[in-house]
């Protein structure tokens, strides 16, 4: 096992071990790490320390940290709240790298939990002591035979290494879905969980298990997230490496996310722009536990679709259509087989049905060589990229079992790129035999298509070439005033590109009429001010405006009606805008989440954003690429490809602005707190985007 | 076992049964019905037929339906698809009272056994013979012992009987399903699979065992309905009688939908109008074949909820906060503990989040004595009508297991009447163990969640008043032209109370700005053809006519357009129609389809209904509480709220309306095609609905 040098890789591959706390009882915290240890073989020094006894489960034990031999990578401590302080000194003194600390009642419970933890993760940092915890379960890395936790699932059997990392913020997650894996015969290697994340966090953890080279998949568990850029790093590493990231985040409810506040001391980001950030990152945010699982299984193998047709292959008409429905509503092409195939099929076996479903019926249980070639056309010639057979309970009786094996196994000879995926219910020996022959075994057929179409999301999220974050460049922008006037805004926005129309700045002295002339009628007059935010509502708007006295007259009425609702307010001047020709009305916007940072929001203006709440969100910044996916997120999508007879719209241009928008929020990720473009007129002269209004709001206002 | 005289309750309460075919090897078709009949001890006669035999199974032989002794109440046709018609022959002939055919090759193949089909279902109705298939599993009542069916799962072990019935079209999905609920722990005492339905079909068989007293929940599944009023009447029955429907109807996709017409000769309706059948009538459609077996196995005891208050009790805060998320989007309410109890609480267990999650922390397992106090004050204090705790593979340890059980059966006295529900995942005998006590046990938090919001969608469901159909009145409606103008369609329909503007049609050689002057300005002039469907295009609508002068230019205009676009038209005149103020615009309208007949659509307006496709049915006629229920469907309900600063919309007024005209529908079924309303416009001045247009197509138009 080569050693990294990651920071956190001394906890997962430590050369030796100390377990403050040590105990004989092998069903006690201080015991169990032990056992787990021993039983596993483990390689490195293991160094027991209780000062009460000389030998711990057949080790000789010592009296403090201080005495021991060495500095040991790990010290795990299996001793209760009040002396974990006295603990993290020594192993601060001592040199330890890592110390796991298990007990809780710290930050999760009160305030002088909170203080405690402060001040251990202060001595902790000063030292360049790492933690792991308080309040979790620790880690193991099974390749080694390193188990630096007291989790009760490794009391009947320690975990098998395989191509699955864990890294859970809850410990009790992470032991159940540890244990719902070994069930399903997946072997997992690391296995991280973060607790309080006094300094580990699921971050720095999933970091470091996608830098693995054994890991395919990592099943996660977050309440909420620490270290965003970390966090991203992580994300991005694992999809430029092809490793999938299958994550429960918990906390999406109202009920939730106050029972999150409770139990942790995690900042939980508004659940929209945590699923942005799963979006845009290629993360697979799974719905149910069961859906998690069955995902990193089929991930598992690490082997990922060309493309997304699938192939489906019954005895029962009925099995086939629902397996149909449920493939198209994971994204799955059953697309049908060529029209000679399918006569080929025709001829084997008469009553078939050979379109896709290829339903062969419970015929060709009579005659499995039959099967064999039948199902070797199918592969053939349906250029499919998945295979899936419905078996039901068949397989359950082992004869059956072996001999529709070996006619698998035969026909599947056919096609070496297609994924072989079946669904049956049967023991789990038989199981593990037809995965042996490289089939993916799933009991219910809408778990298979989901987990089949994950491997379909990932492809493609592995594949994107755009994988470059656009980095935030420029200058950032320094206000020196709380609000700024809409003329100041677009004056700045629109030396990054975003289109606005050619307005005008009418100022005191000015003749509005003017103005307007050189603007050209009609125009709409608008007050400028940094002080008002509201134009209409205190009418300081008119549109419309058809010729030099018009004009004249309605900046007259505004400027009045600006005097009497804000008297206090600094008045600009007047600004003349063209009126603008029609089209799509849409939506962006900057705001800064507590977690992420800034994200840039889209949406389709009126309705759609009022009434049904049709708007996207990402993690700033973007290149044109990830825009483009963002505009085709919402679901008024529809509205691009041309409604009520007008041509579909081109949303490259918008695309773009989107962009900059989203490398200048970056950019001023710490002067600006948001902004508003609403709305941006889509021309239907080309699409051109212009944005009507625009309001930055600088951070200075908050402080 | 009392003997019913619906039509079909000789097919699952049979006396007497023949086997046709019968054999010796216990493996084969003809061989294991006799086999099950057998080992489940029926009591009534079996006859055994099969020419070249005397004995089959120790069981006298006969060598063809007519010698035997007396007319059987089901003969069970294990034979060939050509020997079929023979054998049915000789049950119409010897007065069999229903005959199950099992063999496959008839109109689910080709035209030739479309034809031997329809010949067989003639002499049967001819002689009054029920046929069950062909193309199916049989049937079967686990009460009395009779298997009726060659079901491969019977091989291990017969099915326990219980309060679930099974009524499927495929014999492999009924098959599937029963294995699946036996795993569970589940009895099924009613099994029927239809097969082709040449005559007894899904919706026959469903109400047949919704009547059955012993029977508490139904897992059914469809890929069509042939009789749709059966259909509809066994709904209504089982939601009367409290029984809850859990049903799998598939073909949803476009490549299901096809899978399904290649499969069977089912009549597959639209899926959107499925969907609101479901809906109207109560009935849980299942998204997943895993979800059915999950929600008949909480409705299994018969036991709803009165409301949704969820209390959740968990030793980990990650698990609460996941089945929190998942409670919410199950519609429960994870309502907290009242103030002072949560001060108990904090006072048993200081470092335990009280509120609901309650989370006790892994220390509540080191004080059985106390977690059973803790319980008990959350079931007496919380008003609770489900409980859920979580305990992950705990109980998987035996002697835990027992402990455990004992705390909690002893804290569930605290509350009769909550629902007990728990997650976790030990073997079988463990969990029959907590079932017995009472607990429903799932392994996973999530479809626990999704079954208790189903126990709260069937107690809603059965609860509901409004339950006797709206019958269709008053008398049809004759059409005797292929089409109708707007001004007859609008007479037609405000005699059933949709209110319309006040038009007044201006006939030939009367004065269009007379009329228009009686109308009062400003009007809208449209032409008024039965053969002229779309008038705008035709530049047949003059909108905002302020005076008479306009009005005559306007008519002039029209009329002549009219003629040049279609000469051959029938003109009636021109309809003069006041200006309509402002309001939300909504559509209505009726459509037959192929399955339930006339069926109401409703959605909002515009974007809505073009983009969106926001729209909802309801299949004819329904009450004026559907028809709220239905308005409510909508996904941009939130429009009737108020929105951008509008008041909210009384909706009573429209759901009037869209129940009469469901009623209407439903007693024009025969003569009406279809129906637009549209748009509605429901006025601001008290939300009254006005319809500007609408078009009525005869069903005459189609012959």
């Amino acid at each position: 096992m080569q050693i990294r040098t990651s920071p956190i890789s001394s906890l997962l591959t430590p050369r030796s071990i100390a377990l403050v706390g040590a105990s004989d009882d092998v069903t006690r915290i201080g015991g169990r790490p032990l056992r787990y240890l021993r039983e596993a073989g483990y390689q490195g020094a293991i160094y027991p320390v209780n000062p009460k006894h000389q030998v711990v489960q057949g080790l000789k034990s010592y009296n403090s940290i201080l005495d021991l031999p060495e500095s040991p990578d790990v010290a795990v401590l299996a001793v209760p709240a009040s002396g974990t302080l006295a603990a993290v000194r020594d192993c601060a003194e001592r040199g330890v790298k890592v110390a796991t600390i298990f007990s809780a009642g710290f930050a999760e419970t009160d305030e002088s939990g909170r203080a405690i933890q402060a001040e251990i993760a202060e001595i902790a940092a000063r030292s360049g002591l790492r933690l792991l915890g308080p309040n979790c379960l620790g880690a193991f890395n099974s390749r080694i035979g390193y188990y630096g936790t007291f989790s009760a699932i490794l009391d009947g059997a320690l975990i098998e290494p395989g191509p699955v990392a864990v890294v859970s913020q809850s410990g009790a997650y992470g032991s159940h879905i540890a244990h719902l894996a070994r069930q399903r015969g997946l072997g997992i290697s690391y296995w991280v969980t973060t607790g309080n994340e006094s300094d580990i966090d699921v971050a720095e953890a999933l970091r470091w298990v996608v830098e693995q080279p054994d890991v395919n998949v990592v099943m996660a568990y977050a309440e909420g997230i620490r270290d965003s850029r970390t966090f991203i790093e992580a994300l991005e590493i694992a999809r430029q490496r092809k490793k999938a990231i299958v994550l429960m985040k918990v906390g999406r409810s109202e009920v939730g996310a106050h029972a999150v506040s409770s139990h942790t001391a995690a900042l939980a980001g508004s659940d929209a722009v945590f699923d942005a950030v799963f979006r845009q990152f290629g993360v697979w945010r799974a719905k149910t536990t069961a859906e998690q699982l069955d995902i990193a299984y089929a991930c598992a193998r690490g082997r990922y679709p060309s493309s997304n047709r699938l192939g489906i292959f019954t005895l029962s008409g009925g099995f086939g259509i629902q397996m149909a429905d449920d493939a198209q509503e994971a994204g799955l092409d059953v697309a049908p087989m060529p029209e000679a195939a399918q006569d080929e099929l025709k001829v084997m076996l008469p009553y078939a049905s050979p379109r896709n479903p290829v339903d062969a019926t419970a015929q060709a249980l009579t005659d499995l060589p039959l099967m064999t070639r039948y199902m070797s056309t199918m592969l053939e010639k349906g250029s499919y990229d998945f295979f899936t057979g419905i078996f039901g309970a068949g397989p359950a009786s082992p004869t059956f079992a072996g001999k529709l094996r070996d006619a698998l196994e035969a026909a599947s000879a056919a096609s070496k790129n297609t994924i072989l995926s079946l669904t049956m219910s049967a023991p789990r020996d038989i199981v593990r035999s037809y995965e042996d022959k490289g089939f993916l075994v799933h009991e219910d057929g809408t778990a298979l298509m989901t987990a089949l179409g994950a491997l379909v999301h990932f492809r493609q999220s592995f594949d994107r070439r755009d994988s470059a974050l656009p980095v935030a460049s420029g200058k950032p922008v320094s206000f020196l005033t709380p609000s700024l006037s809409e003329h100041v805004a677009k004056r700045i926005l629109a030396e990054i590109g975003i289109p606005f129309p050619d307005e005008i700045l009418c100022t005191e002295g000015e003749d509005a009429g003017a103005v307007a002339s050189r603007v050209g009628f009609p125009v709409v007059l608008k007050i400028a001010s940094p002080d008002i935010a509201h134009k209409t509502e205190i009418g300081g708007v008119v549109v419309g405006v058809k010729d030099e006295q018009e004009a004249r007259a309605a900046a007259a009425a505004i400027l009045e009606r600006a005097g009497k609702a804000q008297p206090a307010a600094k008045i600009d001047g007047i600004l003349v805008a063209p009126m603008i020709g029609e089209g799509l009305e849409v939506i962006a916007g900057v705001a800064r989440d507590p977690v992420f940072g800034p994200v840039v929001m889209f949406g389709l203006g009126g309705i759609f954003v009022e009434v049904l709440k049709d708007v996207t969100f990402r993690v700033a910044p973007f290149g044109v690429e990830e825009a483009t996916r963002m505009i085709r997120d919402i679901r008024g999508r529809s509205m691009f490809d041309g409604v009520r007879g007008k041509a579909p719209t081109d949303i490259g241009p918008l695309a773009q602005l989107l962009s900059s928008l989203s490398v200048f929020a970056a950019t001023n990720a710490d002067t600006i707190e948001s902004i508003d473009l609403n709305p941006i007129r889509l021309l239907e002269d080309g699409a051109r985007p212009v944005a009507l209004d625009a309001l930055i709001v600088p951070r200075i206002s908050r402080t």
